[in-house]
């Protein structure tokens, strides 16, 4: 039996790696169904390097998979979009097992299959260091796009979940001698390096914004067509809580207070954290929530129906001397170089 | 003035990149215009590494942006589509010249205002190795898709150009005194380079299929709504024209018979590869030509107007004593692992 891609070559590869894939495979491109009548096309794309993004010491194969797509699943939703095909380029060292590169696709067809989304085709390739490319393309009705730079003086800034959690759980995976207290407490490690490994993207969000606005929709027969109050802005919070934040009040030329009360630290992070933990929900990154923009009338909408979801502040001219965007950005120094 | 990628960090790199992307580029992910009604989506990618798909030896950075859209661009002209979009993500080692990336992404613009399409996304990530993973998306209408499956008994075997002429390139470009022949005729060497170093997909065979379409149509007020004598079958020749040639036959199940004095030896092949001229032609590899099936009726006028173009063969039964594949296959053992 080979064990390494080399010694199976890439025919092989392909051979194996077809199973993962929509039947549509096997042409110079992918030809897709049909678009949907009065949608946009929305598409994104991430590059995952290994010992950069992912790491044999914290991430299993199959998780490096889901990841890879959650990431950009997570960029789909936080447009407002339905996930439709993927595409996945894969750069190999010849002598990568193919165990790891089985492990990578079932990962990622799992969460594909989660959400709702199909591998359509892709790129297998001789590379120095294991890379995965990841494009994913969604749908999104032409008047429910969301922007980073809509973000309107009055709205409420909504949060769909907790952060620093996704932090917690690598700091468990990179140095588990460092909490020791945890030791016999193997499910709550366990579930804290599952938000690291298996982030979720939160369609679940979308789908309630698509029940509040029908309902809307149905309350007022003389709503307009592009009723203005339902432009959310918003994007996920990828790098970090105080980076999406930061950024949406940039694009869209605002300011921003933040009801501190009522920002969420969960149990977890205190007793993890510590004094740091303000820094962790505010620049741990990776959770993959979302962050939005919205009015009031459906802020309160939103929370009532996705429990995990917490209004923390409301967005405000940015000449307020209450604009805390320099605060936040205080520590947003944070460099991929 | 930083000259290097970690000098300049993420944030500089992306504002020096912006000047490439149209304006969409900004949120997590690129809404794109309204989709065409009738048509289908198609979408292709491929992933590029250093010293394996380029090197700095034999392609300048402008090239290397070049290639990365052409190939591309050339899937989709292999499936009848007109381009849309396109993505680009790109690994890059913290001492990676400036000069070096802007020179990418100038040539790939270059390529793309050359055929209609724009940069609506990426990622820039760290990584000890260059890599550039490109993402394209056309249109084609519903009813005049191309793919490999669809060669029927009787179709003429159509190329859209001449082949060997990229490997010549890259011979000149990586073994220059194996030709001192050619020390005085620059030009010469220069056109042929060329071939390698700037591949062109064929937009204008699709054009011209376009036109014969159209024309057959006013001719012929009873035609079906899918005239099955429209059904084109066909690839690009990116792995060879050999494979080119052998994968559309296995995918259709029929085979093929060259008509072998009809297939064109440039005298500039001819005079460099000697006696493995046709092995240069065959199995040369990346010449982005279409290799096309279809009906004698479409193929006559096909090369009356696109001069480029030859008819060098037809699809025939796969059980015949004439089929040819294994001969063609039997260099085919290929392999990029």
């Amino acid at each position: 039996m080979p064990k390494t891609a080399s010694q199976l070559g890439e025919h092989g590869l392909l051979k194996i790696l077809q199973q993962y894939c929509s039947p549509v495979v096997g042409d110079d491109a992918a030809a897709m169904g049909s678009t949907l009548i009065n949608h946009q096309m929305v598409v994104t794309t991430d590059m995952l390097v290994d010992e950069v993004h992912f790491s044999d010491r914290t991430t299993s194969p199959e998780d490096v998979g889901w990841r890879a797509a959650a990431v950009n699943l997570s960029d789909l939703a936080a447009m407002g979009a339905k996930p439709w095909g993927m595409v996945m380029s894969i750069g190999l060292p010849s002598n990568t097992e193919i165990d790891w590169i089985e492990g990578v696709y079932r990962g990622f067809q799992e969460c594909l299959q989660t959400y709702g989304s199909e591998l359509v085709g892709g790129d297998t390739v001789r590379s120095p260091i294991r890379t995965l490319s990841v494009t994913a393309f969604g749908q999104v009705p032409i008047d429910r796009l969301i922007q980073r730079h809509t973000a309107t003086i009055g709205d409420a800034l909504v949060i769909t979940g907790n952060h620093g959690l996704s932090k917690a759980g690598l700091e468990l995976l990179l140095h588990p001698e460092q909490y020791p207290n945890l030791a016999d407490s193997k499910d709550f490690r366990q579930e804290l390096q599952r938000y690291h490994q298996r982030p979720t993207p939160r369609f679940d969000a979308i789908a309630i914004l698509d029940n509040i606005y029908q309902t809307l929709i149905k309350e007022s027969a003389n709503l307009p067509a592009h009723p203005s109050e339902l432009v959310l802005s918003g994007m996920d919070s990828s790098d970090g809580l105080a980076d999406a934040i930061a950024q949406i009040c940039r694009a869209s030329q605002v300011g921003v207070k933040i009801d501190w009360s009522a920002l969420p630290i969960s149990d977890a992070i205190k007793s993890l954290a510590g004094d740091r933990a303000f820094d962790w929900v505010l620049y741990g990154g990776e959770d993959f929530e979302l962050v939005l923009c919205m009015p009031w009338q459906i802020a309160t909408k939103f929370v009532q129906q996705l429990p995990t979801s917490k209004i923390i502040g409301e967005i405000i001219d940015k000449n307020s001397e209450d604009n805390q965007i320099n605060k936040l950005e205080m520590r947003s120094t944070f460099q991929h170089f």
